[in-house]
């Protein structure tokens, strides 16, 4: 029998799913963590658990010694991936495929916004301004160059073609199809590719070799009114860097859903820069109902296979 | 031999075409209205003109006996149709056409704005607040109502279309061709889409019927949580009557282009609207170059046949 810590927020019909799919096995639904009584659930309950649906926290999980099984809400993996976090054996599954929608609208909105030169209204609007701010950008024609085409960055890519862009994507398997993106191109051209695009999106997960992929050096090779979206990891920008050339005049815009820190504490200097949208990571969470439902058919799925 | 004054702004390729079309006629070019040595074009020179392209002052038009052509740089000509503006025998014609694509796209900003949130966020980003705003509006699955399907109306739905929202148009010719609009509809069933609509968005020319269209009882018709869009022209929305309507509670969000009075005075109840975008005019204009060259395209053509 298996023992399942179902940690998903629910709606009555899909916790009753859930209830089917595990009929015969023993299931604790504590939707994000919490017991029934309204208390974390506790450790004794994580230690139990040969299944974890959800995200638990992390630093209990190494005494799950039963744990076979941790299939996360998020598209991002990166709490529960590093060496040690998990038992031996365990296996790991992210819901991507879930967020894209979600992620993708709301950075492409942050674009659109930037274009249309929109923060710069919002202001003048909080003092009863009426006064043009003058010529705007289309992304009919456009390059858009996106880091990482995996589920977010393809749908990114997607809303950009239908309205006139020319896609790029950049992706470390190039064997892997990428739907929405004109040309597939690998990391090692990353540089010649930057002064080319008109707008350079970011959908990277978190990994070693995405820390500061956009350094100074080549925020600086980005054309001088190009627009930079970060929708992944804040990890992929150095927020410091991208303050300074933006400071110096450079860039048309910024739109950063993550950030690095993360927060972004109150005195840093991207708060400031009025040519900067900043959003508290909440491009995808649960602000769209299809998500959770998407993220809720994933792990059903998941959990059926298992048992 | 005609007398043609041109009063767009033009570049040198474009100036040269139109010199080289009216040929053997004479032409002279005062972008805005300006006269070579920088002051307003006197009215003698008006008086003389056989053919206008752009937007002259209109109160000068009544002593233009000769003219017998105007082909204005705007879509709207509400300035030049009304009874007595133009002498008898002048044939009238909009820049319709040349504004779709810069018009819709900055509606359809203004609207993904508002689904996202990106206003309230962007007012917590100049106190430094990193805090989520919850749930969003997404436009798949959404219903949009467009009032008024001509080149702007049409250009919008499709743009919403693409991102998986279901279009309903309203236009007083039902035999007329609109691309992008799933269903067209009458005027007179308005008051039973309303209640449909996840997004009303106004595309409508100035004319004495639509002259608050949406009206205190119909802006009640909508639905609570629904988007209002104004990008057509201001009178067709009473905008005191939608000021109270958001301040009750009423509608997720207003996105105006134009309003009623416009300017909107500085102590409008709308300024102080948070979940209202308002800019000033500006969604069309010649923000986008590709505008400009569409409406010299289209005045050169007509020059061409009037010659």
């Amino acid at each position: 029998m298996e023992y399942i810590i179902n940690l998903l927020r629910l709606t009555q019909a899909q916790r009753s799913a859930f209830a089917r799919a595990a009929q015969g096995h023993e299931q604790i639904f504590a939707p994000d963590g919490t017991a029934p009584d309204g208390s974390p659930l506790p450790a004794e309950v994580y230690r139990r658990a040969t299944a974890i649906l959800g995200n638990p926290p992390p630093e209990l999980l190494r005494e799950c010694r039963s744990l076979r099984l941790l299939q996360t809400r998020t598209a991002g993996v990166d709490r529960y991936n590093r060496p040690g976090t998990l038992p031996p054996g365990t296996a790991l599954y992210s819901a991507s495929g879930a967020y894209g929608q979600s992620v993708s609208e709301h950075m492409f909105a942050v674009l659109l916004s930037l274009m249309k030169r929109l923060p710069g209204y919002r202001d003048q609007q909080r003092q009863g301004l009426w006064a043009d701010l003058g010529p705007v950008k289309t992304l009919d024609g456009a390059v858009v160059l996106c880091l990482g085409v995996g589920d977010l960055g393809s749908c990114f890519c997607k809303l950009c073609k239908a309205m006139g862009a020319h896609t790029l994507g950049i992706r470390r398997d190039l064997s892997k199809a990428a739907p929405g993106v004109d040309e597939l191109r690998p990391m090692e051209e990353l540089d010649e590719l930057l002064p080319r695009a008109d707008v350079v999106a970011l959908m990277l997960p978190h990994a070693p070799d995405t820390v500061h992929v956009m350094d100074w050096r080549r925020l600086e090779l980005m054309r001088p009114d190009a627009i930079l979206l970060n929708g992944g990891r804040g990890s992929a920008v150095d927020c410091a860097a991208l303050a300074q050339v933006m400071e110096a005049g450079r860039l048309w815009g910024a739109g950063l859903d993550v950030t690095d820190p993360e927060p972004l504490p109150p005195d840093h200097p991207l708060w400031r820069q009025e040519r900067a949208i900043i959003t508290p990571h909440s491009a995808g969470d649960a602000h769209l109902a299809v998500t959770m439902d998407r993220v809720a058919a994933i792990a059903l799925e998941r959990l059926r296979r298992f048992l």
